[in-house]
């Protein structure tokens, strides 16, 4: 997540980019789809999704720039895993999302071609010491490591194992180093096979809020400004895959205020209108932003409101939203009060699953006594 | 700071007492001012107000019922150090403040009687588990505790101290048992002379936050309801003077949801009115909430938005951010990312001011000698 | 733990009492037996004892006082559960333990007349802050605390739970107050049925660092000096009855250096007797402390050494060693390099044992979801 | 320090070397004058030591190899302070001594040549998530890290500062790699001038844990088995100079026992020889080890043992305590209680030292101002 003074890796807290911007593939999809004004599919865009059990998978493929340009998201595969439930810890309902999750991180390795014996170098980004950042760093220290047994005494270890290796690298503000400036000089001394990078995100959605998990085989991409390619850690630069997962543990508070602004607008076009304006925070409600930017925009409308709400576009709310909040800062971060143990719950399924994932003997069954 | 289980003590968490409703009785006292719509005295009510290199500090009686219902707030005297620049995390500055509070609270326990020699119980009030409710159990871990030095060989105490003890009870959610229960056992058997209850408290305003130090001599008081008087930290149900010094380490979302609603129709009647309407959420503008008030309900402002704007009444906001933020239940906050650290800082500068005031053998030289 | 403050609490590190004293009734009855020279029975304690899959477990009743003076402990019931493998983190070996632990808790309740529904404060000793002496906070952090259910909405809680609370109420020397004295207020106002109170005991033997439990009805018995009545946790002082949980987790640094001493003797005494002297730290080899004696007071052994070694008493032992130690303080403590990870592993075992034992609808299988 | 997976780079708790080797200077230069038998000079080693306000300063060079053999340590600069009452926590002393390390490795970075404003990589070793052994990452978390600044806007980075970079890499244990291999590709990476390594070392004296600071330009040296060139951390392998700075913070509890064996037989000796032995852990008894080995040695004393106390050689107490202390695993560990706080209290001291010696504007005065 976005620190002080990692503001330049562009990750995430940026009010410019409202409305449009959003980390996760499965929510661009959604809004690309309803500015298209239809329910058809994206050329360029392969999705295949489905519900068990209150855990609704979704895998989607980005297969050229047409597709890319749509999601505003780069070309490659995004596994993700969307349970609203997740945050009433409820540890039965916890193990049977991360049995799910590693089974499927097992499949989205095959899709993306890392051989079952691969060297892994998992890597926990973020801040161990903000509790919202934590995530990555958490992971790392719950997760199996191996490389080193089969570094030293290769003949005792048993079948079913594979190298891993893991490191939380700290982040620009605390280090004073690029992050990716750290994993490139690792990978080339130990050179894994492949990196699994987890990081924290800052969700445009306060339902996904430690409920939804995406995984993707694009690595970490920082904005396209200046110099900005030694920041990436993503194949191109470190030459090997690297597979990001990521889970949204706050939403920025220029969203809520965002949101917020828009509804209100659009209830005034209700008062006039007679129609019920959705809203966006709702986590059933999957159409809301695009409906309600719709609604915002329709002509009538802003006939109605005598040019006054009508006139309200996207640069205005943003500059008004930026006066409401401008004393106070970027780093303003809304997360549910119980956060620190929110972290705790989704790192610990994170690890165990990549546990069970990545090696063979592991399963959920034993993973606990793999670890502590 | 409310927790589920603790919403019974109806602390601050409520988004029907929105928009009036403050923890802070500098803040009750500026919308007290404005509601008359003068800047005249307020029956009642003694104010004296200063500002010194940074620091504004203010002393507010409320002396009778009739300044207790201006305000909202207990009869009593209330105590305020504002110093918007704390958060830049300056050490010079949080000494200076640290020396200041230490001054400040000395002169506020001889205004309320309390002797020189007066024995001490410290209460570090909230959960020691979320971050933002740590403040209390962080006082209590950093406080000079004596008690037990004047019991156990009050022969050896050099002169200069005095006996304070200190606890962090907990929260009705993690112990099962009411805080003033335990108190209330806790004083009955060890008979200290005062009470000192340190909160993190929920701010109305985000510029408060880690900024502002309120001391009261009206203990913490609940809610009026049912069975909330054994709920009740203060004089009258501990028998000895309570002194609570809160401090806002939070925000609820509703209030930042709330004051964007405000901004955008009061943008909207701007528009209307050519009239530059005030930052709610900015520190320098205290006239803000009232100023927003008036202009909302301006009469030609309603005729000029043809009944619609002007029709959104407090009710009909309330229920319009209800249904904004709903989906995600009530415990949503809103924090600087840094939280982890601003509670360390707050809560030192707290400790250390505390140690000084309580201890005529301490001072702000000596003070990091005397703990760790 | 004692600590510093708590040192009048008289409860463990206490060079004087070498090599007799120890708080387990399970070695008392060891050493006493030997003692005895014979394997026959001690009048006034009952004794029956079983291994099973690794786990011993013992229930001794000292019956009188004859009994007690023997063992050198208060009559009561004391059952102690024994796990070598313990300390090997597996994982699956612990829910069993705990499985185990629960079962024969729930017996231990029924035993000394805890009614099912007897409504619970459970209390953890010791000092958060301190590592080796943070387990008892720790359970009381992982323990399922439901009496604000009962007292707030009573209508609403599912048959099979019972009013349980919990408090850490921290150590006379971060509180400036007697344990006993906090522990006494609450239970004054909040009248529980029946206290349990976790502790973390200094062992005589480092085998039994985290891998022995004793549950002990006679409550926590500071020694008999002035003024020690008000400091103990039991059914005379707080009129309820108080089952004491304790855990050794740390072995005084002096036990390291007697043992030494003794295993020297011996081994020179071995030299002249060619008899093999039995390692007092040996967990396998119960007999040892009382054989080493018996070998060093032998009066051939004497002889041999032309009274040199032989003339080296228990008092002069002591003396050789307090002067080797003397320069460092009291508080030396020999721990695993792992004690944290340790500490976390039996904290849990133990807040989950006591959440399955205590509530009816709690099980193994389901007590992780009960709690976080 | 060493950890399970890292005993590899054959750091500290090795039985068999007992009892000469030692990771501090300034202890094997006291044995080894001992050894020679007079208190002249060593030929290879320059020694110049004070003592002023309780701290005693010494800078030792091992010019060649014969100095080298003679110390049992490489050739090179070694600077320690030595500050006995540093355990006291007294914070005055310990701003005393902050100032006085700051100003003397200031020195050392001159000594050896390193240039003022030479960037700087801070390698803070050690597993955070073992109380004992997190004085490395702890340093780190409280070091002021510029270099970023230096590189993403250099123009705006005012005098007195210079680039200095920080990170925890973790120990083999939890990251699978050895240390070195990623520092290595960190330093390629990133190109600092000079590396400044912080860990916590294993004391051959309880009196020196928490008391003792070495800085050596001989970096981190392994043991020298097969393939441990990889895992050192100096110049040879890195390129850069290495500079280290140890503190020791536990004793293996083989030392304990070792030290109170060793004690034992010459109090036998005593008795017959009517000579005071001297306490090996006694810290103003800086002769101890040797003075007990010549005493146990000498022909007088075994011939009056009749062989006996006088046959326990070397080989044979060390086959003794390994059988003393075989059972319990070779990780464990003296600590004093308070060995939390300690940690903390050293590691603030070497952070705040070192930010006062890397940078020119920060003094003792304002560094706190510059940190949080």
């Amino acid at each position: 997540m976005a620190d002080n003074g990692q503001q330049e890796q562009g990750k995430k807290l940026d009010l410019g980019r409202f409305p449009v911007r959003t980390d996760l593939a499965r929510e661009a999809h959604d809004m690309a789809l309803q500015e298209r004004g239809d329910q058809g599919e994206i050329p360029g865009i392969q999705i295949d999704e489905y519900e068990e059990h209150g855990i609704m998978t979704s895998w989607i493929r980005i297969q050229d720039d047409h597709g890319a340009q749509e999601l505003g998201k780069q070309p490659g595969l995004y596994l993700t895993l969307e349970v609203p439930d997740l945050r009433s810890q409820d540890s039965k309902l916890q193990k049977r999302v991360m049995t799910k999750f590693s089974h499927e991180f097992e499949r989205f390795m095959r899709e993306v071609g890392v051989d079952p014996n691969a060297r892994v170098l998992i890597v926990g980004l973020g801040n161990r010491n903000v509790t919202a950042d934590a995530l990555g760093p958490f992971v790392v220290k719950h997760t199996m490591v191996t490389r080193h047994l089969f570094e030293l005494m290769p003949d005792q270890v048993e079948a079913g194992y594979r190298p891993v290796a893991a490191i939380s690298p700290g982040v620009l503000g605390t280090t004073g180093m690029e992050t990716s400036e750290i994993i490139f000089g690792v990978v080339e001394k130990t050179r894994p096979d492949v990196i699994i990078a987890i990081d924290a995100l800052a969700s445009r959605a306060l339902s996904r809020v430690n409920t939804t998990i995406q995984v993707a085989d694009t690595g970490i991409n920082p904005g396209s400004g200046v110099g900005n390619k030694r920041k990436a850690l993503n194949r191109d630069f470190l030459g090997i895959p690297v597979i990001a997962i990521g889970i949204p543990t706050v939403v920025d508070a220029t969203t809520i205020a965002y949101d917020t602004a828009n509804f209100v607008l659009a209830h005034l076009n209700r008062e006039m209108n007679q129609t019920k304006p959705t809203n966006p925070l709702d986590p059933l409600n999957r159409a809301s932003v695009k409906e309600l930017q719709s609604q915002e925009i329709a002509p009538e409308a802003r006939q109605h409101m005598m040019g006054i709400v009508g006139t309200l576009g996207d640069a205005e709310k943003r500059q008004l939203i930026h006066e409401v909040l401008e004393p106070l800062g970027q780093n303003l971060i809304v997360t549910p009060k119980e956060v620190d143990a929110f972290i705790g719950d989704m790192g610990k399924l994170v690890a165990d699953g990549l546990n069970c994932a990545l090696h063979e003997a592991v399963n959920p069954e034993n993973v606990s006594a793999h670890v502590n």
